[in-house]
């Protein structure tokens, strides 16, 4: 059978919060800033910009309510965070956030050691994250993030039908949309095929993302596999950085211009200037020399076949 | 959709000819032979063992006859190696391979810099083998493998009816069996998809093979999207070396070791052992220190997942 092609696709970049939780050094917000400001000059239209937890689990994050006011100060730009929790929520919607990603692991030793608490206790957060919202007229919007969605680390196999229990409950919860996370690198392209078709039988178009980890080498792959079952938004980081400090060896989100690349090389719209975001790369190597990088468009660079439709695009 | 996942498939390890060619030093031909003694033992029973090109031009491949030979001996191996022209088919049939791939690339700029002949001069080529063979009563089966068949790093664009054109060609002119080849790293799963069910259209079963690059990173996407098309047969390289010496940049097959870990995700049968895989990946990074080895599991390792799995297949 013929891959299913979309005509366009959203990536969203992570790597100011994924990307950056991963790694010990703080970035100083002015770089962020010039992060933020060349994203959007390369197309980029939805950014999660950071995270509110408090600033002694990660400093690194600590600048997240002056990002988001910097954001959206960015034509057209979608900001979102991370929060943890009801407290974090409260902070998102004060901050002007236009959405909040509730990260929940459906690996219930993860769950504990990451967010200490229990899938269905994170299920309950989201209700009151929900009703809060509601009381406050507020209008950033709340996506449950379900991650370690194919496996995990610490306890093993995860069970789909845990999965997508949990999906379910977070839409019944209050949620607006809700993601699928391999958090770890344990997904394989069917068992991702097989995954989101059941996924969206459940939620349909609320079913928002696919947040896929390089770990394995199989970032990608699993990209093609999702795409296939409707899915048409990704998270991804600017030079593959990421992982998860409660997942050992979990590096390495998809990057940013591997993802980008191969949707514009399908045919995929996704509003991205290639080049431009090879630019960045090259910037944000500089920002963080010495930490590892990943990815692996940068060492080639753009076919010759692509230059021409890539630089028409600008 | 869901992903078409078949039974099983064929990992064909192309690293003694398509990655030593790259590398500049000669492997040592004691090392070749542990080289295919660990490959073996980790189950893989399709090898291309090395090139018959005057040695002039490839140094690093002059033992090719000798490790025909030796890998004769284990048992079930099927050994394929890489034929130029009707003196190197003579020179495979004498060795006793099974299978003999005659190289031609798509792309006419390609073809001229990297064979010195235009693709329609290779196609005679293979109906000299292929009458030589009959004359002989020999049994080496004759692959014709189209390269750059998604685009060139000389020439640019090559275009998707002049590769089937190039392929019906190679079928008329005798060959056994067509594979298709990115050999710059060109492809795009979209592109994958449109040009295999096509070629599968005019091949059949005789579609033999699916060659890819890594060099921009998609390589197992593109194997993603071949396997859609009903191909079940992947050429790679242990450690993701090789490349094109003519084709600048365009450095890194397809890994075997992460090539054999996708399939294996999927539920696809291979028949191989990946800790033994990547215990001889880390044999020939020891043979090869100093160049560069590419791929992603080895930095992980496998997962929990998976782990039991594996042994289990032991």
């Amino acid at each position: 059978m013929t891959l299913a092609t979309p005509p366009r696709a959203v990536v969203r970049e992570v790597g100011l919060r994924d990307g950056l939780q991963a790694i010990a050094r703080t970035l100083p917000t002015a770089h962020k800033r010039q992060w933020l400001r060349g994203a959007h000059a390369a197309g980029l239209r939805e950014i999660e910009v950071g995270s509110f937890v408090p600033a002694k689990y990660l400093p690194q994050l600590a600048d997240t309510a002056e990002l988001v006011a910097f954001a959206k100060t960015l034509p057209g730009l979608f900001v979102s965070v991370l929060v943890p929790n009801l407290r974090g929520g409260e902070a998102a919607m004060a901050s002007g956030a236009d959405l909040m990603v509730l990260p929940l692991s459906a690996s219930h030793a993860h769950s504990l050691a990451n967010l200490r608490k229990t899938p269905d206790e994170v299920v309950a957060e989201a209700a009151r994250i929900r009703a809060a919202r509601d009381a406050a007229g507020a209008h950033t919007l709340l996506e449950g993030g379900v991650g370690t969605a194919f496996g995990c680390t610490i306890q093993g196999e995860v069970s789909p039908a845990e999965v997508l229990r949990l999906l379910q409950a977070l839409l019944d919860a209050g949620c607006d949309r809700v993601s699928l996370a391999d958090t770890v690198g344990y997904a394989d392209p069917a068992a991702v095929s097989r995954l989101f078709e059941a996924a969206r039988r459940i939620a349909g178009d609320r079913l928002w993302c696919g947040h896929f980890h390089d770990t394995r080498g199989l970032g990608l792959a699993n990209v093609v596999a999702a795409l296939q079952t409707g899915v048409t938004r990704f998270d991804a980081c600017l030079g593959g950085i990421g992982g998860c400090p409660h997942a050992p060896g979990a590096s390495g989100n998809v990057s940013t211009e591997d993802l980008a690349f191969m949707l514009q090389s399908m045919g995929i719209d996704t509003g991205l200037d290639l080049p431009a975001l090879l630019a960045l790369r090259r910037d944000l190597a500089g920002w963080l020399d010495g930490e590892a990088l990943y990815g692996t468009l940068w060492r080639a660079g753009l076919p010759k076949t692509l230059q021409g439709r890539a630089a028409a695009t600008v």
